[in-house]
């Protein structure tokens, strides 16, 4: 029997591999499918099923991609849509691997159609059930996707998946929901890394509710949409199949030649491209990029990358798990390369928070852009006198930020900050000071934070 | 966060180490304890404590050598017995890492002093809880190390553990024991690879009891009993701290040299080795090593290996976890430069299932050794006429088998079989037949099997 | 600076990497060629120019997708035949690299229009010689690819070749060929394993010569011609691109299914393949699969893998880099597998050289094949009786092996009598035994040799 | 046959493993010796014999270390001195390496002992040569190291050795040096990777001398002496064998407790360290601790890391190497998490060099510091104005460097100039500015140099 649990950091997206016997089941697959196959292969085991508990909005599915390579049936749940390959599961349908058996559960909510996927060990007990985004560790799925017109009705089918469907399951059941912390298909989710039913209808909060009512008013909200997620959605329909080579390494009068009609992605740390970096380029740190790509990349513009190593191998997996493949070529040599040819390099101000304190102390309060998002600032509290810009709203927004003096920018830390800064002077700011260790480090200086 | 089940095949072992923030720890660490302080440290993480359920008795524990490479405390549980190294843990006691705490719980019934530990997740509410050896899925622990006739009171205490410490957590409480299906620490582990309270609540047998005497008189047997466990007790209060090196390529000429005063064991295929073999070597398939080499291997005298390829780096860390130090070789180009080297080698004849119901429907039923145990016999059916032998107490029970006629060996596959045979020509026997497939094989052929 | 030989194994090819600055060259690439790309790339080099010496018969060039993965342009040698793609390279044709020079200098004897390529050091020196097929170590290319009756003239080209170009070049100079000992592309390549132009010219035999017509009737000579060699000549100039997925894992029920249209290559050891095998399947062990795969697999076919293992990489590697795109699958869980499921396996019978030479003492010489080459066969002596016929001319012979009495067959080591056997075997011989160790090992037990 | 360069990046070294049969050796092994043996091993060579060509003063041999993982004997150069381990090897002692045959051949100049090994091939003839650091690709071994005085004398037995002892062995002979490119162990290693005795002969600059007059004027010359090297004399006679565990991740809190008495060193480029790094540390890019951390580095006080990323596996193999085995820790979560931690971090300023021609421009010539080597100086000019200072000289000349006003520091691309400002600032030196890009952008922007 081999059961695994694929993770893809940042988005915090989770696929998983069940096999018995030789047969095996993948749910959920991303675009790099290869490490399904390996490790089934591997092991003896033969993809035979390839489920999907929803269409999903913030990933390109690899249903099509690993359908082909292992020889396996894709199954779709949200069948009333018009995908052009697999073919659609029916509530109640069933399959055996070895001899574990798979039941498709209705489980409308996050979308219209989605379907829960319950594993039945050996002896034909429940045992774990693949949620996709109906349930999740300390969360719910959103239900936001069909509009905030539709978002109580949806609300109302998740209230009754999860305490219809998936509660009665019992509280031993395991749960292997789509996303972990971090992900952006939930306000909320917790850190509880394994979960199971019984934590959640303890620990749950969204599911401490008296009625369907509460539950509803608790879930019908809207949250962050980023713009990529109608692309994600039109590829997942048409199954996308496209490869990602890597891209070439570029000499630095090529990458100046292609700079021209291209947008540049620093993947750098935020102090190394606030020191030196190929003036235009937009800041993205490595682990930052499944989460913000998304809301700052075109995909109709070629992408140039520059990057600490030569390998950009994990960007461009990143990127394409986004849908990316207009990934032209990398600055062979990084900034050392540019600097050497005598290119201009631009720079943007940082300071720390002690020196951030001294500033406000001798000249008053600056002009301060806290770009956290909405539930940062409830959970940890809110800055006096910031002007607040969730980074995923500045470029609709960005015309709300002065030009006519310096503007100290401010996130958790500091590496959301440089996106934000990076971001804005590429669109014409001058002034730009990026306050490193951000809120957390600020805490600890005892300067002034507003519960 | 970070929470990883690190597997040991062949011995079924599982090991966890659980992080938040930048602290860490590890539960029953293996002998080769690099992957937790890689996975640890490369994930930002150090390993504060190193946690013991109890004084394993099937392996080496890698605590010494772990709290050395990564500047943690140890804590054993069975504090009763004379550890030279680490610190005894006490009921109740708890320990901060990151933002959860760790609980121990006295859990007896194993062994006297076994302590389970919980977690408890970043809300205080009870998450997971490492069981040691007390409860698998689908079974418990065995109770007949301290000798049958304490074996009783053992399992009065571990009914005690399960239905008065470890059920009460909560259905949803994830179980993490120390050892998956196929460990000789429990008679009947299943392959629910992963479990919970609930699960096992509900539909592990051995707690579907009216009382604590009906658990007891279910749980006081007897179980084999390697021989290497009395040394790996040993080892396991001594700290042991030894270093496994790759052994080294022997020649033919340094071969035979050393092999005078050596075990040879022969990894490869069952086929393999029946076609040709050193003379006088043991048939072990690798991934065999880790369940039977304790069996048959000694401490004393040096070990040469013989392999499918010249890299016996696996073959040596599965004999490492047993605490086998004293590999002094492997020969160098396999079989073939044995054979091109001109020495004589042996063979061991192999008939198929068909072959094999030719003979019977020939000659009539030969003499036939079942060497598979006890339960297997109870799960899978007796063969008419066989003579039963389980493969590991075949050293002390070989009298038993007859020397003046051919002998027909038998397992489920034909891989312990091979075991069997290598080991009796070893020590004179001459007509040894090796029936491949085994008995999996011989049911498809509509051959007679007595249920 | 960089410079790397990549040597594939069976095939004894050796393929160039070259660059300095931020540009390099690849020189004869392998069809699986992301080695080059990535050795190249994240040593921060792109690859700009792919070179060919010729139009290589043995294996299938990677020049078409590597230059799509690279962004490079491809230059052909033997410009005369029709490529589809690439351009053809004139001699003294000049290229930089980085502060390197690469120089086409005409080549022809081993074909037409062979090119060598001189690199110049970044002072002007001449450095390296890309030699192809024109000059080895200790050897120089066969001539015998246009035919017998143009050998003669080829043979002269390649005097003028190596004393009129190469040897001139200087006696310091690198000889960088195309290929290493046990190559079919020249009869002797010797295991200098690194050259120059002065060891060759001291060293090698078949520049010992007194003028160009010794050298003529000292090379002019018919090698073996494998039959896969026109298919990669085809090939070649069509510019190949196929990609290569593992093939899938089958169960026992579906191999059997597939096997009736299939041709079946085991790749276990010999010694394996001997005790149990799928009936009907022919033996190649791994390592012998580049250089006999060519002689005895067909490209309209299936075929199906035996392995020790279930993962087929290696052997897929080996199959594609010869044009191998028909490999359906692998059967998973190997011969265990098989033998479990109860499917009837064969055997080969073995002798090892003591049993052998009992053989002969008791009943006289039997009949015996030597499928040894004809230059082993002058190098390490004949066996008195033995009736020979090459390995790679038995599909063509096996007439002149009687079916009514024992044959034992006889090579080197055992290996690729295997080969042989299994190949009679399936074609109805019945009585066949493999001299395991083979003439070494009966070197070594004072068995008759004549010299 | 095998036959493997072995290149430790940074120190531009060389070893070498050359095996025939099943039978190996190494030449002048690294530290980290693991990957002979694994090279070796999973190739069916044992390694039996390790030659040094002298004792090193640049690294740590791994002779030790190796012998007794590999069981080899060891075999010293430099028999004159004491060492602790191992055997001395006479001129003219040979070894057979299967069918190789290995001389020593007597080769004094570098050091009084120094030892070349021959090696003849299979048919007897000379093949390859390992000089040590007697003759490299372009120039020939320092002679300074028995002091100045002795140099003359040193460089006349150099004289004799070259062209008496290794020009006579042909100019085919492939030469195998033990060091490339970049090592401090002669003043000019060319970047011919591999060379001939024949290359050597006509265009080694130091060999184109009428007599061995002209060639003691040109080579008995003092060149750099890091510091550390008496401490790898030392070490290289006592046989070193210490094993490095890869440090602890810190906390910030446990960083900062133990920076008390450490010496910190950041491996990040130079522009991460300019924006942001650990008050008092010194800037070391990851790629120049081989050349400069035993330049900066002391072996008796705790060192502390700062890295990009968590992982200091390769700084440890670095810093092992030259005989560090007291790194104490790195700085877990990196300079991100010291920020966050609401530490205090310094920063050192940077110019582009276009902003530097502006500071030029506007306000005349600044103070100038420029560290490069007198050999760059020569051969890519000298800046107008520049006050020089070698980097590795910079400890015992900083009072040369003014306090008073701002120091601007240059070498050929900023990476050296941060180590050097880092230096100055923790010496407490304030007015600091490196320019990035160095020389080789300034050239770039028509700035003013002076051949």
């Amino acid at each position: 029997m081999i059961f695994q649990r694929i993770e893809s950091e940042g988005l915090a997206h989770y696929s998983y591999l069940i096999g018995d016997g030789r047969d095996a089941a993948v749910i959920d697959p991303r675009f790099d499918c290869d490490i399904y196959v390996e490790k089934a292969h591997f092991a003896g085991f033969r993809i035979r099923h390839i489920f999907e508990t929803h269409r999903h909005e913030d990933f390109v599915l690899g249903s099509a991609a690993l359908a082909e390579r292992a020889g396996a049936v894709i199954w779709h749940a949200d069948g009333q849509w018009p995908y052009k390959y697999g073919q659609t599961v029916r509530q109640g349908q069933k399959w055996n691997i070895g001899r574990l058996i798979i039941e498709a559960l209705s489980s409308p909510g996050h979308t219209p159609g989605s379907m829960s996927y319950l594993i039945h060990d050996p002896n034909g007990k429940a045992w774990m059930v693949f949620t996709g985004d109906a349930l999740f560790a300390g969360d719910v799925g959103r239900v936001d996707f069909m509009g905030m017109d539709e978002a109580p009705r949806m609300a109302g089918l998740l209230y009754d998946t999860i305490f219809g469907t998936l509660l009665p399951l019992g509280d031993g059941v395991i749960v292997c929901p789509a996303h972990g912390a971090g992900s952006v298909c939930a306000s909320d989710i917790g850190e509880r890394m394994w979960t199971t039913i019984g934590l959640e209808r303890l620990h749950n909060r969204k599911l401490q509710v008296k009625d369907q009512n509460e539950f509803i008013s608790l879930t019908a909200k809207k949250l962050e949409y980023p713009p990529y997620f109608r692309f994600m959605e039109k590829l997942n329909l048409e199954g996308p199949s496209f490869t990602c080579h890597l891209p070439l390494p570029l000499s630095v009068r090529e990458f100046v030649q292609m700079a021209q009609d291209s947008v540049i992605v620093d993947t750098r740390t935020e102090v190394a491209f606030s020191a030196s970096h190929v003036p235009g380029s937009l800041s993205i740190w490595l682990s930052g990029i499944p989460a913000f790509a998304g809301w700052f990349l075109p995909y109709d513009r070629p992408i140039l990358l520059v990057n600490e190593t030569d390998n950009p191998d994990q960007v461009v997996r990143y990127l394409a798990r986004l849908g990316y493949k207009n990934i032209a070529g990398f600055l062979a040599g990084g900034m050392l390369a540019w600097q050497v040819a005598g290119n201009e390099s631009a720079t943007i101000r940082t300071v720390t928070v002690h020196e951030f304190c001294s500033v406000i102390d001798q000249k008053g309060l600056p002009w301060l852009l806290d770009i956290r998002s909405a539930s940062e600032l409830d959970h940890t509290g809110r800055l006096i006198g910031a002007y607040h810009i969730h980074l995923t709203e500045l470029q609709e927004r960005m015309d709300e930020v002065p030009k006519d003096r310096p503007v100290y920018i401010f996130c958790a830390s500091g590496l959301r900050s440089m996106v934000a800064a990076s971001f804005l002077k590429r669109a014409g700011w001058e002034d730009l000071i990026v306050v490193l260790g951000g809120l957390t480090g600020w805490k600890s200086v005892s300067c002034p934070v507003r519960k």
